[in-house]
């Protein structure tokens, strides 16, 4: 599985709008492509979208500072995408060849891919029974993704895991995304409901939950897809070690907990009307629609950066990493 | 809201399969008439099918015995179907009025449900959080409902509930009933996602959760809508009273603790194909659609019947219930 992929001088982008109906890639050629592929969600999660986006700097002609800030207004909010065309931009200035540039960001992000996942998978055992929520695979990053890193890292090393995903309310990232990344590299992977994981948990099938992370706070909080504190909750509960998964830069140094993490909130008619022909509910009943919670640090079992394990208490472990 | 109305000689069903979009009484007439609508759905909720069949067996002319016999095929799993077609059965060989008989049942609900809606309002403050999963009101009972009882009287007594309600996956009959039941009622009705529970429990906004019950084990396991046992998890780890209310009839003596009751299992496409234009996941992917999870009983709060409200220890307290 690679969303994006650089051969003879083409790029190709797996549209994530598509799936999991229709597999299909793009070779975005102007500069509006490239725009309209970030803007629609063609390309998803933070790390694809640096790399997408550096690859259009190197690739799109005309000025490159109106080029990054033209791609930069495709998703203000995505750090990461601002992050790559500044180092693009960079790159540029210092007379760097720019494709040799965008090609070493994205192996940059394999090899963070390929660690964090050699870490995670460490902490794993053949015929796991694994939980995860949303999507923190292949297909946000580049190759193995970061929550889904040790299952399919796993899987090439021989590894059998059951893997049961959360469907992921209300965009269904875990559906469309998780359990077709797992079925198309041959994992044994089950979809159920975000509400059934608390028995699927009681029946003993999960040994270990694995998710990603928007942000880690100073002190191990971790925000991520909204039901993410509630599987924490869940895996508590029935004793099951709870694993965040994400590259070093996700950890926010200048946030010392989650309280100072604003909690983004989305239209609230997407609850009632996104998916379906009919609402689900009367036009006038208002939805609370919260993008992500924010996961306490006493119920995380360890974080995962490329820079290795970070166990209990998190916010020590956390001090010591900083550099 | 009066899910099913009794006037001038006929009976009148709200037709549960057009809710939230369109609200349509029903005057079903013949047999299959009422077959159709209990097979289909059109009238849901134990109680409230077992209401329907009482008026069907003192309204449809013909051999009463082949009419019960027909009507119990309709759904053969719903006890409260044959228990209602029984006793009408009983008050037909005593020779009793029969629409007189079909009344008493119907208003026999509508006391219990009152009992069960004072008892669980006790238990409340004006002004405060609630949270309910599935739906438990008056569209699945007679007036008020369990669950959904003290919100329908508290708000006849002047208090002012925020309630919160889960949409429910896969079949969504918290967005699509409970939500239109309190809004319809005047409440003040929140829709969330199953997920985003734990979010609003941290943000202070819940006080207690309210669910219903389709069976109370002897010890006080519950089996409920699946994804009940998560919400119960959920207020235990915030520290908030999680009340089951059901009528008596719910506890099955018989049933030692919730090892003994067994969880109906659905087809797992309907996760992924049930509402959507197109499916959520590929067609070899696997679904686990489990229809209820038991509840136990160390993280319920009290349970609350229309013979009183049961405190822990929830077994103790059940055995000097049953008579």
């Amino acid at each position: 599985m690679e969303n994006i992929k650089f051969e003879n001088g083409t790029l190709y982008l797996l549209d994530q709008t598509l799936l999991p109906n229709e597999e299909k890639y793009i070779t975005p050629k102007t500069k509006e492509d490239y725009f309209y592929a970030i803007k629609t969600l063609q390309v998803r999660g933070a790390p694809a979208i640096g790399i997408f986006a550096a690859y259009a700097m190197a690739l799109v002609e005309g000025d490159i500072k109106e080029l990054k800030a033209y791609l930069d207004s495709a998703r203000p909010t995505a750090v990461n995408l601002s992050w790559a065309t500044a180092r693009m931009l960079d790159a540029y200035k210092q007379g760097k060849n720019l494709i040799v540039e965008a090609i070493a960001i994205h192996n940059e992000d394999k090899e963070m891919c390929k660690k964090i996942s050699e870490y995670g998978l460490s902490l794993l055992h053949n015929g796991d029974g694994i939980l995860t929520h949303c999507n923190a695979g292949a297909l946000a990053t580049s190759q193995y993704g970061t929550g889904l890193g040790p299952l399919l890292l796993g899987k090439e090393k021989g590894y059998n895991f059951k893997v049961f995903t959360d469907e992921t309310r209300p965009l269904l990232q875990g559906a469309r995304l998780t359990s077709y990344e797992l079925e198309k590299a041959g994992i044994d992977v089950t979809l159920i409901c975000d509400n059934m994981a608390s028995l699927v948990m009681k029946q003993g099938k999960i040994n270990a939950v694995l998710v990603g992370a928007d942000r880690i706070a100073a002190n191990g909080d971790t925000a991520n897809k909204i039901g993410t504190s509630g599987a924490a909750i869940l895996a508590k509960h029935y004793g099951i070690p709870f694993y965040v998964l994400a590259p070093y830069s996700t950890i926010d140094f200048n946030c010392k907990s989650g309280e100072d993490i604003i909690i983004e909130e989305r239209n609230g008619d997407e609850i009632k009307s996104l998916f379906f022909e009919k609402p689900t509910a009367l036009n006038e009943t208002k939805c609370f629609n919260p993008a992500f919670d924010v996961t306490d640090n006493e119920l995380i079992t360890a974080i995962i950066t490329e820079k290795g394990i970070i166990k209990q208490p998190l916010k020590e472990g956390l001090e010591k990493l900083y550099d």
